[in-house]
């Protein structure tokens, strides 16, 4: 894992444009925004399905930088004050804390746009046409029917004591499809996408939600590096409000069961997938 | 003219998520920031330039979307409260005033995603690399050396002189290089773009930056559907703080005529972008 984040830390430092150059303070924004933070949940993703598909790893840094920077995009736009007006993320103060709202917008957007940018510039596969279905399932898990969509039914329910179900359905779209997304690009880096990775993307990316919510309630803002009980404070609707932390933990733990059954005809190639799940499950921020 | 607008808004209404699918509210915003208003001028070059090369309508339309939502969700979030904060916007109140803040920042970053989905799931060329290589010139001219960063720029010379070198640098972005676009996705739909659309293409962005300068310090609100003298107000730097009005007109006819060189030896073919230099310089709003 040390060895992934390491990479990856050095691929987006290099992907991302040189903060001296024009504008400057909009370059300085997004690699704030974007470098030394993280855990790099999806870029782990994206580097453990790809050696499913024994992908080249240069091919795979850059398609696990798409995913990651419209990741990060959406933590400045989520963090601004008309969203979650938060302070704090990654143990630092947020974007728009740091170089006014203005700049974090315009960061966000430049962000997303750079991501798009590299899954057309670089060689990411053999056929053109592979690279073309990255950036139509990269921009679906971002649209409106994807993570911008999670967080519209997001805001919408604030206030609202949602069953279950709605949750899920508002999980599956705010942090399921961009993890979803880092899965199926880094497999088509190598090759088709088997379908059982794409089956166990969907349990992870909803356990990866599931915990957040635990964590969210339980877990420290030290811990944590941003506000935790936020979720609570805001009235949102999570998990723990809903089913109690005791029946979350027992979710999760199904959740993590599943992934791991799903990937365990793969063999010794979905070994790192495996421990992902275990990771996403059993991490403690 | 006219035929190719109606068709534009038929492909928009058509390819936008329809207003009744959930997320209904975030779907109703990117309509409302979309459809019927506009004088979809980067769809005309675009169809223009799709003549040059012989493209087939069907494509074009899609292309020319692309570029139309991402010019769309510029103005959504150029707007809001932190960047220009404006209530008007094509005659009608702007997207938060309509959706609120956080929904019009959501339906943005949503439109923006939505555009290279289209790029990327219609089959825009025989050959998926020249598909993308559209997907790259958008996402170039929309992020942080384009658009987004002729914002940025836009942003830090407000209450600033700036010499009339470094308002073309800030237009080039802000406005030029997603009306280049509009020209080269419009022409690629067809095969490769030639040189001198390229060098239309500068010029008729710089221009239409030029007249946009003129129209908000001499026309009124009713004319523009958008607040008018709003740059002399802002205390931003425009070709008529830097020239006067009566340079700045000049530099205009002087770039429509260039424009008209650029594509003059194209012949019949290139009729339609000439009409359209002098649409762009000769309009009144």
């Amino acid at each position: 894992m040390a060895d992934v984040q390491a990479r990856m830390e050095g691929a987006l430092a290099r992907l991302l444009p040189a903060s001296g150059l024009a504008p400057a303070r909009l370059h300085a924004a997004m690699r704030y925004a974007v470098l030394e933070g993280g855990k790099r949940v999806r870029p782990l993703l994206a580097f453990a399905a790809g050696e499913v598909t024994q992908a080249p790893v240069e091919r795979v840094e850059v398609a696990a930088a798409a995913v990651e920077l419209i990741h990060a995009y959406s933590l400045v736009h989520d963090d601004l004050p008309c969203m979650d007006d938060d302070t704090l993320r990654r143990g630092k103060p947020t974007t728009h804390v740091q170089f006014g709202e203005a700049t974090a917008l315009l960061a966000g957007d430049a962000l997303q746009a750079l991501a798009f940018q590299l899954l057309a510039e670089h060689r990411l596969a053999e056929d053109p046409a592979r690279q073309l279905e990255m950036a139509r399932a990269l921009a679906a898990a971002a649209g409106s029917r994807g993570m911008a969509g999670g967080q519209q039914i997001d805001l919408e329910s604030t206030g609202n004591k949602l069953p279950a179900v709605e949750l899920e359905f508002m999980h599956i779209r705010k942090t399921g499809a961009l993890i979803e997304a880092a899965v199926r690009l880094g497999a088509l880096c190598g090759g088709d996408c088997p379908k059982a990775l794409e089956q166990y993307a969907r349990r992870v990316g909803l356990a990866f939600q599931v915990v957040d919510d635990v964590l969210d309630a339980e877990a420290s803002t030290a811990t944590l590096g941003k506000t935790a009980g936020k979720d609570s404070k805001q009235g949102k609707p999570t998990y723990v409000s809903a089913l109690g932390a005791g029946a979350v933990r027992a979710f999760a733990e199904e959740l993590r069961r599943g992934a791991r059954e799903s990937v365990a005809p793969l063999g010794a190639a979905a070994r790192r997938l495996a421990e992902l799940a275990d990771f996403i499950v059993l991490r403690k921020f």
